[in-house]
């Protein structure tokens, strides 16, 4: 998509050195724009955990790019195996929460482990890395392509009145390589002239959507109004919400959804108030091993700094300011999970479905063990 | 309560100049403790609206001063009724949700009104708003009494393990003149010994968690961990909750809420995890005269710049950080409707009731028509 009417990626191979990742780094957005380059694992592992790229997708693709750069760590002494596998590991460990990070690394490690030529090793891993990070382009296009088709039915709906989105946190393209999961049908949607509107949660507590979500809306032209994350609730309650659009860092094989923390609360008042409530992911953020969110999946639970502390731009720079008395005790998990039976259904790359493991299966039979 | 180990109330009359209302300044904290002088209804009028004082209940004793401080401003060619009409007006239009406001301003003006000697009105005026402000200290020392009853019981039924109590915004002694409505009993409770532990909501736009509550509670030794408004359903979740205490703005005689923006979200997820939902309250915060929040109960819609910008402090002063591009559009509603079904009860300086119009009825019935 767009930044400044020019288009880009969220990641990308660099044009004239291929050893070189090259990533926008959205810790400084909106405030300021700048990109940087990942030369080694280590770069990415940092980029990942410091959250210069962020949001399921990309960071799948990001570890994916990891263990392609890992391969050319390798030099005559390595051994070979224990590097891939600890470099692997490695890149896993730098957030827990979302799959498509474990899924992305061990998809390029299981084509790395096959191999017995050592100078084979580069060339296939990026080949792989770029077919998941290409992959997941395809995917989001396709998302937007059947999400669509709900916002197109309740435009028709509402006789060409506007469709007024919630969305939490930025599942958009910054989160993804390019069009994003939940802001997929929104551009398209917008590109085609049907009139929208999008609810912007600012998502506490490092504000991804009062950050980026506005930024990138901002860039397509997309009308857009900023809200507290205790707001969605009031709107839902006056029809001023149509649909919500969620994203998802991990989803089990029956429905459960992992998404930024808050998630759970805004699918409660979209049932309370008969909104219809849809997940939109690719099928690398499912993970077919499990069947219980609460139980199963791991919540980060990151530096309390973030909560205590607000970053912004102030007085010409970027800087943080602290919202509570010095040594204030705080607790900042990352996730929550919202419960499949408050989804009104999945919106994958191969169709939507509903939030159940005989629909899940259904879709994604090949998955299933 | 104590700030630095010494008692403050959040209110007070000058103790050698009784023409003056002194008035801890609420937007500074917890970064400077400062004190301000209330000496015209001007002041009182532009205090309410900064949100100087803030909480229902303390934006009532407030608006009762301001009408003492308008009888103060009579001369000998003021038109004394429309002067006092005039005056209350004003007042009142300062912040439009709570009920407090106007029940306490009419509460005076009503005693003024039947005043046939000018010498007697800042007598009785001064009486009349000290009368409210003593009664509204009682009334919350009487909710802590009532509340504490519900925290001994679930200390019990945990056999001594810690009580956790998570509250929205600051229903603190600051929100009220002294104890607080939703902390009354939290300090009772401190008090008698019995282990607790609070969860402290941000609440954003203006934070009045973090910066209030927080410092409320550590200038008492209670423990409490802050955490964003996104959290409250995943800590819910996971049975690290036993119950809420919220505080309310304005109540309908059949049990709406009226609460800071958000209060709704955090009744869904206490609902959903089937943990009890306690609003405290002094019937100074009932509107008799509706029964139908979400069509009766006016929301404030406040400045945008509270959503896009956060203050706090940073690099040794109060400042405020951008958290969004520039020009970003925003809406601040101040507060949502959380529908009567979904409180376990109202605890009131009269005891503990459903929130029901018979039970209301039942508790208050010299104030139904």
């Amino acid at each position: 998509m767009k930044i400044g009417g020019k288009h880009y990626q969220s990641i990308w191979i660099d044009e004239t050195d291929n050893s070189i990742i090259r990533v926008i780094d959205q810790e400084k957005l909106p405030f300021e724009f700048e990109i940087k380059e990942l030369r080694s694992v280590e770069d990415v592992y940092s980029s990942i955990k410091d959250m210069t790229v962020r949001g399921a997708p990309l960071i799948g693709v990001a570890g994916a790019f990891g263990m392609y750069l890992a391969t050319l760590e390798i030099t005559a002494y390595t051994n070979i195996s224990d590097h891939l596998n600890n470099a692997a590991r490695y890149l896993i460990s730098s957030r827990p929460t979302a799959v498509n990070l474990s899924w992305a690394v061990n998809n390029v490690l299981g084509k790395l482990i096959a191999i017995t030529s050592p100078e084979d090793l580069s060339p296939v891993a990026l080949s792989a890395a770029s077919e998941i990070c290409n992959g997941e382009i395809d995917n989001c296009r396709e998302i937007g392509r059947h999400g669509l088709k709900i916002i197109e039915e309740i435009s028709k709906k509402k006789k060409g009145e506007r469709v007024n989105i919630l969305t939490h946190c930025n599942a958009g393209w910054l989160a993804c390589v390019d069009y994003g999961t939940a802001t997929a049908s929104i551009y398209f949607a917008h590109e085609k002239g049907i009139p929208l509107h999008v609810w912007v949660d600012e998502t506490r507590p490092k504000n991804q959507g009062a950050k980026l979500t506005t930024y990138e809306l901002g860039n397509e032209g997309v009308p857009y109004t900023l809200i507290t994350d205790n707001t969605g609730g009031h709107l839902m309650q006056h029809g001023l919400v149509d649909i919500v659009f969620s994203g998802s860092d991990r989803t089990t094989r029956n429905g459960d959804v992992a998404n930024k923390i808050g998630t759970y609360l805004k699918a409660l008042a979209a049932r309370d108030n008969d909104i219809p409530f849809y997940v939109t992911l690719p099928s690398s953020s499912i993970d077919f091993s499990i069947s219980d969110g609460l139980n199963e999946i791991v919540i980060e639970e990151r530096d309390p700094c973030e909560v205590t502390d607000v970053s912004g731009y102030g007085d010409g720079k970027i800087r943080s300011v602290r919202i509570c008395p010095e040594n204030t005790k705080a607790v900042n998990y990352g996730f929550d999970i919202t419960p499949a039976h408050l989804i009104t259904a999945l919106v994958t790359e191969k169709g939507i479905c509903k939030a159940t493991e005989k629909d899940i299966k259904k879709m994604f039979s090949d998955k299933f063990n």
